[in-house]
């Protein structure tokens, strides 16, 4: 397999300043490809960094990708970098001159003298086209080597890596790799892996899984597509009760969405702990005002006596972190707002306000249908946000297995739980 | 000055599935404590790699931090990767161990037997506390080097921090109070860099600037106490009508909540674009019971009505995105829930949806109070989840102008917007 180290570049990424999210962009597309991301550096913006690193992922790997450093202050150190890797100096590429000066004089801004040095490229190297700024990218083939440089803005980035797509493709005569998604609710990472472990996958298929508050994500990858195809087949099955969705890209909030929208049925969320969490997941889906009518944050025991009607006899003989309240406020929104369905929370994120009897991380969530409303009683761990989350995530797990299996008695959850 | 290399370990980063935010909050951290993060490399999660990037970061830096791979699963090779560095074996950490088991037995559900690798620490090594997760992290000195293992999931990972803190506070014995924060909501980081420049700031004094969607914190560093103290007088002063907190950690919510608790006075939210977005980093902030009674996420235009009371009248006559609708969301949940201040915002956050008149980040966002309703209206650029966040902080800047000067119509705001 082709072999690639991605390099970025810049002290604004090594101060915490900005998230590098570049990275993550080319590390993705050279994957699809077929290709191996073997490291990634981040690096200080001096030519010295910047020759060594190129140095460095040399040993590595036969593709190096660099962002970043190509602008036109003498923060920007990447192409004396690269002449310095190569031995070679820097020559005005008339070609890009002319470009720059264009690009200015098409905005009628007056071009900053130091512009140009965005045109001096090492010799021998080649520009890439740059359609979202004034900074070419830069290809150079150095013995064994195929060098990449981009522009660190995003927009930038992404423009010229068009053109690093073609020319890998070209010389390295690229084969389409494959490889397959499960996004799966409802099992902890550990028992996915145990069950892995038991099944026979052919052996080419590499396994990797990736846990959050919402889901175990697994992906299978191989050089062989029969392989992937086995894999796939025999973990459909195994995993059929648990995937949601198949696309990386896909939120357990959009695969309710699109069933509810489907059938023409709605959802209504009632929020005490989790407090606008769950409904703003649902918003963060464009879209989403299909199905979505919205929801109360009753956090004030007012606010669910005035708003939901749950019963204020009920609130002071259970309290408000009850099955009987969960129960009510499920209720009590689907009523007042009209929904089909309706998700409420109700519980102690913590860190203050636990007791023995009702500890930090009790949470009840009740789902509400037309047919049935179920309560499952959670005892969450972790922080107030990670209790929140985790709220919220059990939400979308039961209704999704609602809409998916019908009755829900008999499934499984995301993070434990049981009916009462 | 201390250096530090970090090194991010997962093939799920460098096969692009995540964004690695990690890295820029460990680098964050070191820089405000004084240290430098020369180098940062992302690496696979086999031993082999892990071996080598320890080794690699040992011949640049004296603090070498990893984070990820110390999950339970065959994956999780950073412990092993360690311990070959070390040349050393893993040995059963029984406090580790036992904590591990609780955390199962209190969630009431069954450990799998893979859980317990996490409790093998390298021999010499010392666990650091993980109060959100299974794996604890690791702490080891080795020669002159520190080397510290972090969990990968973020709030793992920055609960971990706390000790890695701690740690090096004491080893390098750094001196406390070698900067200071300011926090400010309301001015673009542009106009705050050209105050700055026009100030005289002692020459010792590194100013950086941090802007993110809900404001610019300003940072000053310097290793004289002396210097940080004046230009502290200088900049408190310049910036007293928008610095909200002087500590990194503190929150405008939870500002406004200490506010509001003080007087005893409440708070409720109305929400179409922000979809709860705006309650949930509200109650976000423990003890917010105190203060907040709630609110409506009135999605549709049913539950505008029928909850909040919005007259349908106004609604068809200038839509749910109008001033018209904000003020009164504002007014209706004020009175419904009994608050004595409440935000509204209804808004277009794309990427469907616009129209010419009525464009993709169009957001009113209205504060009501004993004496007086706002509306500002904003253009807010950026995707979905950017005008989102956006919107949720301009409401609570409004609320902290208001809490704080009585009058608001004369301060400026983030991201721009006009009172209307």
């Amino acid at each position: 397999m082709h072999n690639a180290v991605i390099l970025s570049i810049g002290d604004e990424i090594l101060r915490g300043k900005i998230v590098d999210t570049n990275f993550a962009y080319i590390a993705k597309q050279l994957y699809l490809m077929g290709l191996n991301v073997s490291a990634h550096y981040t690096f200080p913006d001096t030519e010295e960094w910047i020759c060594a690193g190129i140095s460095e992922a040399a040993e590595r790997a036969e593709i190096i990708i660099l962002t970043g450093g190509l602008g036109p202050t003498r923060d920007d150190a990447t192409r004396n970098g690269l002449a310095r890797f190569l031995g070679r100096k820097l020559v005005l590429n008339q070609r890009v001159a002319k470009k720059i000066c264009d690009f200015f004089s098409r905005r009628n801004i007056e071009m900053p003298e130091n512009n140009l040095v965005q045109a001096y490229l090492p010799e021998g190297a080649v520009p890439m086209e740059n359609n979202e700024g004034t900074a070419p990218g830069i290809f150079v083939k150095y013995k064994s080597k195929m060098i990449f440089l981009l522009p660190g803005p995003p927009r930038e980035m992404m423009d010229v890596f068009k053109s690093v797509r073609l020319i890998l493709q070209k010389e390295l005569q690229l084969k389409p790799k494959s490889f397959a998604t499960f996004k799966t609710i409802g099992v902890p990472e550990s028992l996915i892996a145990e069950w892995i472990g038991e099944i026979e996958l052919p052996e080419s298929v590499d396994v990797a899984f990736y846990p959050s508050l919402s889901g175990v994500n697994i992906y299978i990858k191989s050089d062989s597509s029969d392989a992937i195809e086995s894999a796939e087949n025999i973990l459909s099955k195994k995993l059929q009760n648990y995937t949601f969705a198949r696309e990386e890209n896909r939120k357990i909030e959009a695969v309710i969405g699109e069933i509810l929208r489907s059938r023409n049925e709605t959802l209504a969320v009632a929020e005490s702990c989790t407090g606008g969490m769950l409904a703003s997941r649902i918003v963060d889906i464009s879209g989403s005002s299909d199905y979505f009518l919205g929801g109360v944050v009753s956090y004030a025991n007012s606010t669910k006596i005035n708003i939901l009607g749950v019963d204020e006899k009920t609130l002071s003989r259970y309290g408000a972190v009850s099955k009987q309240v969960a129960e009510q406020m499920a209720i009590g929104v689907k009523n007042r707002l009209g929904s089909t369905y309706s998700i409420a929370i109700t519980g102690i994120a913590g860190p203050t306000g636990g007791t023995p009897k009702k500890p930090v991380g009790l949470v009840y969530v009740s789902l509400s249908a037309a047919d049935k409303t179920y309560v499952r009683k959670y005892n969450l761990v972790g922080g107030r946000n990670a209790i929140r989350t985790r709220s919220a995530s059990a939400g979308l797990n039961m209704l999704w297995c609602k809409l998916k299996f019908g009755d829900i008695e008999n499934y499984p959850f995301q993070d434990g739980g049981k009916f009462c």
